[in-house]
């Protein structure tokens, strides 16, 4: 297919025109504090399965309104002291999966911890993490869940789960909290991201070809969902357009870039029909860490780098954390 | 296309092998009692439309768990005496829209109601009426929502409503409730299949080309959502086949249709890709009422008949209720 | 999909190039005159059907050529005096169906005609009106037919049938000739442009996502049927180009909006892959009219407003003609 | 994709249960002797080509109606005596393009005339014949051009211009009136087909992978247009079927097969999802002539044998023409 | 989309009838030995990564006419004595991509092998292997590359490397020579079974999905590549339908499962539209080993069971290996 | 669709922007020079066809490493003296097919080749020639073929033959050496260039929507196959777009445009998919001959003009060498 957006060099100068809400960082701040205020249990409990080079277990940790989120945590066999912490988010409609799965970071000396996406977990891998809050009509889909109320909309409760994750896990005498890392593709990318502008205590973020920045551009350009979802709830909900972006400036990475301080190496695909690379430079151009940088991948669809930013994330944060 | 299912004669003969559960009736009863004893308030309120020679009212009343369901009722502006009454359910993602929308009912001389159906009203038309109730990890969709527990599917929710609209409906002093009629397209035609069956105040079920009936076929049948929704996931949660199947079976429009017992007619198209016609002759030859008869178009898909049926329904409605 | 045309505020902003033929006037004036000197019978025949609320009637009357045409009209039961008319045209490949589709005009008090178009009626509902005349090579579909010439080709006898039936319905003794409103989606947008260009009579014209507009730029634009039909005509009869565009210029919204004085209003869609967006703006922004807006629908295709728009046309045209 | 019918061995063994009217003969024969009476001018001139080996003649004759009908007349430059004639009819949507076209024929030492298809000729290439009739509400394209009525059908038209097309060449002192063939691929077989089933001259048919054959059967298993469109019409005019089928019956290509009597050579494609191989199949065991063979391509979609079953006519025309 | 396969109970009872060449045995004893005959240099060298449990290695070794074949091999870090062997082999188009992907069997304690496949390596993921060899006539893609004659075969050369690759592995001190198995997902399964078929060495089998089975069933029910690239070759190649299949014979999974013995993990999916599930059971049912069993998913396409099966054949190999 | 790249007068002003290597010409010299050096046997062969106006000959000469290259001979069977002479290369995937198609050529009186493209002959039509050289890791097709070095590039072998398949036809005593030509569409486009570039002894060339241009922007612009080949090989081998740019340069139709100093008659498509008309533009602008003209096809995708195009050929050709 011919290139669906912007080539370079226009790309890499694109300036997003997000508004950023005089109380975002109030909002958030009070959100995290209602989480951590309810609180909850947390259970970690070791993994039934054939691995003996790395450790494997099996987590649940109170996330938005203290639910019960799900996560694998996996630590090399051989270890000693304290170890720096890469947390990964995932793909929209992904779940944790197995334990066996994804075993690069523990296998490389990191604390390495996956969590679950409550209530998706069915599209592309299995989650076992419940979202037990409805909805207002929304589409199929998370994307329009709650989404006429910053309060409601479903990604307030999921960037409170990840920043209750890096809580849950700062917590346990394994991670060495001056070396946190947090990254993901996709949908895991903007979580990351959120997580960045959130939370101080991240030191390294690496949001991969991410998803959920600069919303008003990637309804103009994206070719594929998840972004649709909210082109079709607009498509009936005509009379909801303005209500809808009010929201959506609370969950935008373009304003937790503005706001995030850790060392950042993004990743975009130039052929990106599902995260359109000029959001993914709009959120980048913005992003307000000094120590930054971004792989480009010209001739890639979502996919992206795959096991090249895999292998470049390593280095990158061996670098820096080492 | 080719045509994707049985054609005559072997799909008139088709006979569906689902099983119905020993506590199929009870579980429906005590859901439906459940759902009375919670109660909640009734508000109808007129509509303002350019509308003369109907009268639109803005309808909320109390569903399962006395949650707030949304609907249109529309009269005869000219009227007198008690009015027989056709209830509307609606094809999976749309919502009730506007007043001024499907007013052939109301222009015959019916009261007429359309209800929204919880969560959805975001797809071909405009719903106002949120779940409130989450769900376990699930796909996009309301399929697969809570679908390990008979007691947290979606449908079970949808289904009280669709009764407890009846229930609010033949308290008001103008509908006539020894003649009331349920009807519905596809998710809408699964629907008053699930009313006949669990509510014998109705007397005339009117269920175009049905959904929701012998799932486990139509999984194998169907190609294209929302059936596939089921399949998506199941694609994904392995290990939960028969924990899903035994789940629908409370589900199922083929058990509605084995306990019904008002007059029925049925339509169903032989091109139809979304609601395998296969599965709708299983629920057909299933109904256990006398009174039932259905059409069928050989030459459509999941469109049905569309106003022929319409017009066949108004023809076979007032032999019935004149 | 990425936006398909123009946005915004270039949409808005964007004029037309549509050449005006020198003896545009002239050739309309003469196509009419010649069907009016044909004549023909006119047929008003009550229709069988369960409606009490309105009253339906199927007529036949004379088009171009003295062919006969059908369509439906629906007058409220309960009527009295000259009633303000609204005529309906259909989109592409539709039918006048059955009468008791879209009640909403005449149960708002209004005579309503929903006129069939000719040789169409196989598409998306059922027609009866036979189109008698044939023609030279074209390709499937009613958009080349007879496009090599002026008098031949297929719309001047659509537009002559359509101003044919205002002819007819002010020669009623219940219509009040004073309130004329013409309207229609898509073809019927772009059908009702052209009486409202052609027609003095008319008073108000509701195109809503009008076909038939700037067919130059529509065949660059458009990524769905019908302007493909002339895009698959050229692409075999290379020579024909400048033929076939100088008799499109006799059959462009554009030039019937350079000469129509009604309130008019529009609408958009801007994602519209079958009527580009800018074809519309193309149209709107040549409008004569002093009266005139337009609705504009962001995120839908061509399917624009629907029900929304429905609403709107009810209530702008209740402030006109009230 | 998956085989989309009867794989052999049932495949061969398929036949056809089409019904013949009782007066299909005296229709036809009425047919004919009506447009004979009619009669019309035939006209013969040399083409300006580059061509020298051949020599091309643009040829109109009388067809139906006696509306003059196109075909390119190409023969060899180096002629003496009265050669044999191939007749070939066009596919679906195509017309006769330009004289320098699909020369082997004229180049293997016959006269070769190709004809053009009224009203076509403008999807895969370029006609010049108009068909003058109009239409009842039919679809777009050809295939439901009055098809509520045997004597409107399109087809009547057409298959009589073939057997005009006939006479007129047999009238030249060229053409060797004992060695006539017809030939055609796709809507050409089926053409020719029917004018070995209505004129005995011919004694040599090669239908290729042809259409217009069983067309109940046709409905239900082709996956492409433009068998379709007979489909798509009765999507809509739900209450004609048993009328289109009477009619159909009197242009079926089994029924043509039946009475056919001169030497056949057919082709049929495995994979043929535009005319399904079972109908041809159905055509062929129904074929009547004795002399009869078939090339079956297994996995070939519609474009079956190209240049391999050319050669293979070529060699098995020969054989009986030499 | 609808089921595109045999379904329950039928699939289950499917035989193959692929014919198996007498020379078979011979044809594949005389491959083996030629290669071996003509040997050539193995280098293992240490891969700079980041991974610290593990320890890979970028081995070079010599396959099918001595070229150079590469891989990645990965060890545990931590080990002690002969470790049990796992040799993967790909699907189609990948290549063996970084060492840091794929770590499950390592850190579970086995010897680790991922094999390129020669010349492809560009479609999923990146290879670095060679195809010295050229082609006749063939279509895009490896399926067609001398497919007219057993010797020139593109998989001769393909089963070749992945049997040199046991030699080479089973040389090394580190690997136990009795607890050899070979696995791959899709062509990486139909290269493992064609091992176990050949090699008696090898004395577990996991084949994923299989391709390169039953090749004419496969040709008739496969809806995806790879196995239409023969479709395409065919439809082309009309004249060397007889040629092509006597020379898969030699190739086929079902042959080689005939004759192979080591203990075997087969998995299925019912959905598959790329390895219909018939043809992996034509496969299953005649493999010979005593100790067989197939997981089947039912809902699933190609991809499978995925990490639900990384986790069967971990736990399977667990209870054979340990 | 929408137009797909630029559109006038935008696109007649395009110019490309690829870098010619200093030793472009050396490159080509040299390499031409190895293969006249090698040599081999030349094989003229009477064809057994049915054709009486023309002559049929199978040939086999020498091309790239004195690899075997088949073609079709096709003379007018009625000539004196030497000939002037069309050499044809073909379209991606096609082979020379058989003798009997595309005789417009010798049936104007010209000598008239088409070469096989080696190695393919398997998409469209069939063909004979093998490619006996491998391949360094690629994807399905030829596009990447060798594509890391451009002394194994895939076309640095297809435009060597033909080269040599002139070398071959100038030396036969039919041919008059003054008035050469070569054409083809697509690939054979893209061929025929090349060919002008390299050998002065060409005085016509007649490239038809021609392929293999300004590959940078193609990657950018194509929407189909086969330039998309290369986008997926540079999707996994993300690592080596430097080298792959550096070597398509040897490569490029802009470079041998720049070169060429034959008679020219280019084709371009506005809507062309494949191959991006601005690519088209780009070599005809770049074109250094000074007699070059552009058929431009507005209305077409990549199958451009067809029987339209041979008609100009035939027409121009005729007046550059009668």
């Amino acid at each position: 297919m011919p290139f669906p957006d912007l080539i370079q060099p226009e790309l890499g100068a694109y300036q997003s025109s997000v508004q950023i809400p005089a109380d975002f960082a109030a909002f958030w701040e009070a959100t995290i504090a209602e989480a951590r205020a309810i609180g909850g249990a947390v259970s970690i409990v070791k993994a039934d399965t054939t691995l003996r080079a790395v450790e494997a277990f099996d987590v649940t940790f109170p996330g938005f309104g203290g639910h019960p989120i799900k996560g694998w945590l996996v630590l090399p066999a051989q270890r000693s002291g304290k170890l720096p912490l890469v947390v990964q988010y995932l793909g929209y409609g992904g779940g944790r999966g197995f334990p066996h799965e994804q075993l690069h970071w523990a296998a490389s000396g990191y604390a390495y911890f996956r969590m679950d996406t409550r209530g998706q977990g069915s599209g592309w891998s299995m989650g076992g993490t419940a979202d037990p809050v409805g909805t207002t009509p929304s589409g199929p889909g998370m994307m329009t869940k709650g989404i006429l109320d910053k309060n409601d909309y479903y990604y307030r409760r999921v960037f409170t789960d990840a920043v209750r994750a890096v809580d849950m896990l700062v917590a346990q005498d394994f991670v060495d909290a001056t070396r946190i890392a947090v990254c993901g593709g996709s949908q895991g990318g903007g979580i990351s991201l959120a997580v960045a502008g959130i939370d101080e205590r991240v030191k390294a973020v690496m949001p991969d070809v991410p998803f959920l920045c600069d919303y008003r551009r990637a309804l103009q350009k994206a070719g594929r969902d998840p972004y649709l979802e909210i082109v079709r709830f607009l498509a009936q909900h005509r009379d909801k357009k303005a209500n809808v972006f009010e929201v959506l400036n609370y969950f935008d990475g373009v304003n937790f870039a503005r706001r995030a301080k850790a060392a950042a190496l993004f990743s975009v695909a130039v052929m990106d029909e599902t995260c359109p690379p000029s959001t993914v430079y709009g959120a980048y151009n913005a992003y307000a860490g000094a120590d930054k940088s971004i792989e480009e991948y010209e001739f890639n669809n979502h996919e992206g780098g795959q096991a090249f930013q895999d292998r470049a994330q390593m280095i990158w944060l061996a670098q820096r954390f080492s």
